[in-house]
């Protein structure tokens, strides 16, 4: 029945979930036999589709790894045994046995459960995450912590092949292996992270399944090897080594980091995933087994197309059909980059366009299309992505890397050593830059005006629509060094004529007398409305559209500080860009002329919720702008200026 | 004669370079015969110690390349090939063969030449570096660029193999075997980093070479391979594979990236590296060519201990012993924070010390000694150090990560992500914060408190002195969150009394009525001088320390805000503590009561100088502080406050 599920529409079915239903924390999956355990994965699978369903989100994901969830659950004690989940977004198998049944139908909405594991939310949640490849390093942290203190209990780290990819993943297996601390790392690999994967570690993963399944045709080597676990486990591994082609024996990698290697076994094939981790629960020393799993298992449409079932909108269950929004799809500023990146592209050989794992959420799947050869998809590998740019620009390529702002983060030191120390010129084109809706605070573009403000050598601009993002890019590729370029999780209307615009300077939207909100990005839509209700209440308040935050429109500050600037932006506060404007006016011992009043992102994580809501809580929505300009003004009256 | 040379002090021998005198680009190598090209490593050997005897600076790197170096430029077009060292502290061979050889006796000082590869000093250098790690993803960027341009030239990696512990080499490695494209990885490898390597990494190198020592003894494998290479690698590869115990066969884990591996290679003997590298420059696709060097070759007692001789002052050649600076060494801050960690341990069993392979440059091999088992060193690895650190604290310990300024900026996102965002209690001992010299501008810790400030949830102080150092540890390691205390590369003397101090607040240390500066660290010494200069032309300046950058001491500033504040940090400018000063006031709608001028680094990578030079050159030294201050207090008596 699972693999046609999809087919008979059983909503009825999916709704009926009578083991979970028992199932409170996991000390109760324990008096279930395997048959019942079994139906259980049955369960939760539809209550996941059925979730996902109605409330978006990721799905592929987390169907892939409900077998091993129940397996792992099943046979560690996830009360103390440290369970760690590598970028989280597979956890809702884990959140359904852990206590949080009743909970599931608000995940992702606001004030409801993390799409991520969330320390805060539950003791089963032991480390939070959202980011990719932390998994390892934080579980054997918690490993070494445990020996030290002669507590016992098992760290388990369950990380996908697209997150091994990581650099530093790799670095935190070295150090297992060197500390021989007892550790499992248990591989969910689908072959997938979010697309396909690629890189040569998953092509080494792939070699691996091939040769597994190849010795079990030999003689049935799977299940000797679940048997002779233990003591007998590198006798195994010394069969399987002479079994295979070639020296790429399976594991080999990793026998050389110091784990011992086990699999690859099938994720999905429940008597043996716990016979496995029963066995190797025993063993001493890091562990690393490895196990096959299908992305969007039980779900027709998900396991045929994972990469677009890996996070969806809302869908019918018995079609797979997303819900229309009805109407044309308003474009949004990923795929206003992708086209402008095109058209550039077409005049220009020397553009590339560069990806850590993320093609189509980047829009770069559509540049590939047409530059296969100039497309240049690295694995989750934000560090070697920007100083392969480096690279490149210094034979004269003009690279653009198109990464997300919060994935900016893992690059911060490559920006500055590698391509602004040495003036290169790299284009960073920043997604997801501001507020970004129901994924967690892991992964809110908060911080990048902040951090690449304090990097030398760099211009940092943001878009407000469609037709300042595609000049700004054209803009960019002319420079003779970095530029960055943000752009927001949203639509891009476009606001203001499209003519006759400089987007090397800022741009006045709106008059006003009474103070001006200089804003930078969409929220400048917000920024208008405000000003529109301002207005109907007496007060006259422009909008100037900044730009740059980096370095800020000098003349355009110049023309505006005879009214209170009130600065507006996606961003955190500390550093930011209405920082940047105080800075202006104290290196030229004028900040005596200014009054400001900055708005943005506080400095604290923002919580999931929608993108709308998010800017409405923290009073980036017109209403709350204008809020702000309000008790601002009023503020003002009672303390004249000068 | 080489290794005994020191016995022997023969010091007109070493200034005696017949050959290297007649080299001024590599293509004056091409004339010479294998024996003259052994005599020019000599005679590179003895100018690079006599240089460091009189200079100081890295000795021990920069010894064990010199054949290897010699052998690359001999056999490649290096105008036209594109060479890249990585760390860059092993380059002065190349420097010396690039026509920079009579530049050499002014390396590491003020407008001399480098200490490391730098683009805008000679076309030769065609990557800039001083981090770790970054030559594969460089060299292969350029690697792809000559391809799709269709330019020829070979691009070559040279790396150490603790540089090959840090994951974004392994990101780079990945992406390289995958596609496929011409590039040659050549493995320094010395065991050693600075300090000794450590990591299963490192331990798979070693296996490596005795691997392939044994193999050598059995049939003379060693000149078998550079005879064969080309078409016949494979079988090479292959035959070593059987020859070799167990399937842990040389550069397996090299050829599961997709790379050719060849080696172990002798890295001194001339004959066999220039045979090797000339096989392998027809050779196609990604050839992974590992070389066996030894660090401080040449040097008796930089060979015997080459982690002492890695970095020195100036040393007497004949004896190796280093020129005493006369009298007792005053503490440096790193000293001052060993022994505070110390102190804390001894108390508190929960204390651990993570290093990123710098356990004597950032004093933690010092607390090694009496916690072993409380010491982590894990490699050329700030990421992993940092989200290891995370997983500890979730157990109940107090980690220290003792991390230099600036590396700590390649972990930006995991101080963010996995540590401040779950409010985990992990100190970052944040040594080398501010102007360190002669090293580098990619080594100057000149970004810390503005991409820390950005970061919510973590404490960020600096420390003037040891007293500070040590009171503000014992504090950090009492919260329930993140602190971290930067400090400079420096002697540090106490300033002002030990008593009564409270380091969770900022302190006056001199009245002044015209003005006050406001610092942070070390620099208070000359803002001390200062201000006594100053009181002679009849100016009352006073000065305070801030301590806390993040979050600012309110009450300190609201003391201080009568008369204007010069604010001085260590530190660029953008989004640094002048700026959080000017946040406090703006977000208390209190900027108009604020007199303000920012001094600090300016928004430009600082070039190396010795730290006295570097901070008198942007104006951070007493006298540069006092003409900011008479230049604002004149420019203020024509503005007159309010």
């Amino acid at each position: 029945m699972s693999s046609s599920a999809g087919e008979f529409s059983p909503y009825q079915d999916y709704l009926n979930t009578p083991i979970l239903d028992t199932i409170n924390s996991p000390r109760d999956l324990k008096r279930l036999n395997i048959e019942q355990l079994k139906c259980l994965a049955e369960e939760i699978r539809h209550k996941i589709i059925a979730t996902a369903s109605v409330n978006g989100g990721h799905l592929a994901p987390h169907l892939g790894v409900v077998d091993l969830t129940l397996a792992i659950h099943y046979v560690f004690e996830t009360e103390d045994d440290m369970l760690v989940w590598d970028v989280g977004h597979q956890c809702y198998a884990h959140k359904l046995v852990t206590g949080r049944r009743e909970q599931l139908p608000m995940i992702r909405k606001k004030g409801g459960l993390s799409g991520y594991p969330k320390r805060s939310e539950s003791p089963y949640d032991v480390f939070g995450v959202g980011h990719s490849s932390t998994s390892i390093s934080a579980a054997l942290g918690m490993a070494v912590a445990r020996s030290l203190s002669e507590r016992g209990g098992r760290a388990i780290a369950v990380i996908g092949d697209g997150a091994m990819t990581a650099g530093m993943a790799f670095e935190a297996l070295s150090h297992a292996g060197h500390l021989g601390t007892d550790l499992i790392v248990i591989l969910n690999d689908n072959n997938m992270s979010i697309s396909k994967n690629v890189g040569a570690v998953s092509a080494y993963f792939n070699r691996l399944i091939t040769n597994g399944l190849y010795s079990r045709a030999r003689g049935d080597l799977h299940s000797f090897m679940s048997r002779t676990l233990g003591e007998n486990l590198t006798r195994a591994a010394e069969r399987l080594e002479h079994s295979v082609k070639g020296f790429l024996t399976p594991g080999t990698m990793f026998e050389a980091l110091g784990f011992r290697y086990v699999g690859p076994m099938d994720g999905h094939d429940l008597d043996t995933l716990v016979e496995c981790l029963t066995n190797l629960k025993k063993t001493s020393g890091p562990i690393f087994f490895h196990c096959v799993t299908k992305k969007g298992k039980g779900y027709t449409y998900a396991e045929e197309d994972p990469q677009t079932y890996h996070g969806v909108q809302a869908f019918d269950i018995g079609t797979g059909k997303f819900q229309s929004s009805g109407g044309a799809p308003a474009p949004t500023f990923t795929s206003a980059f992708a086209d402008a990146l095109i058209e550039a592209a077409r005049e220009d050989k020397r553009i590339v366009g560069i990806t850590a794992a993320m093609p189509t959420g980047t829009g770069l799947s559509k540049f590939e299309k047409e530059f296969p050869d100039r497309t240049f998809d690295v694995g989750i590998c934000e560090q070697h992505a920007v100083t392969f740019a480096a690279g490149l620009a210094t034979q004269g390529m003009r690279p653009v890397c198109a990464i997300y702002s919060t994935f900016l983060q893992r690059a911060y030191d490559q920006v500055l050593h590698d391509v602004c120390m040495q003036k290169l010129p790299v284009v960073f084109a920043i997604d997801r830059a501001g507020a970004v809706g129901e994924d967690s605070p892991t992964q809110q573009g908060a911080f990048d005006i902040s951090f690449l403000r304090s990097v030398p050598n760099i211009s940092v601009l943001a878009s407000r629509d469609d037709v300042d993002l595609r000049l700004m890019l054209r803009w960019a590729l002319q420079q003779p060094g970095a530029v960055a370029i943000r752009y927001a999780r949203s639509k891009a209307p476009t606001i203001g004529p499209a003519e006759g615009r400089d987007i090397t300077r800022g741009e006045i939207l709106r008059e006003g007398n009474d103070a001006t909100l200089l804003a930078l990005g969409p929220v400048i839509m917000s920024c208008l409305a405000a000003a529109e209700m301002l207005q109907a209440e007496g007060y006259s308040v422009g909008v100037a559209d900044a730009r740059l935050a980096k370095p800020v429109d000098g003349d355009l500050l110049e023309r505006l500080k005879g009214t209170p600037i009130i600065t507006v932006e996606e961003n955190t506060l500390p550093g930011g860009f209405g920082a940047a404007v105080m800075e202006y006016f104290e290196e030229r011992g004028a900040l005596d002329e200014l009054r400001i009043k900055r708005l943005g992102f506080p400095d604290a994580f923002l919580e999931h919720a929608t993108r709308d809501e998010q800017l409405a809580d923290i009073g980036l929505d017109a209403a709350g702008i204008a809020c702000s300009v309000r008790a601002y003004l009023g503020q003002r009256v009672t303390q004249p200026v000068r």
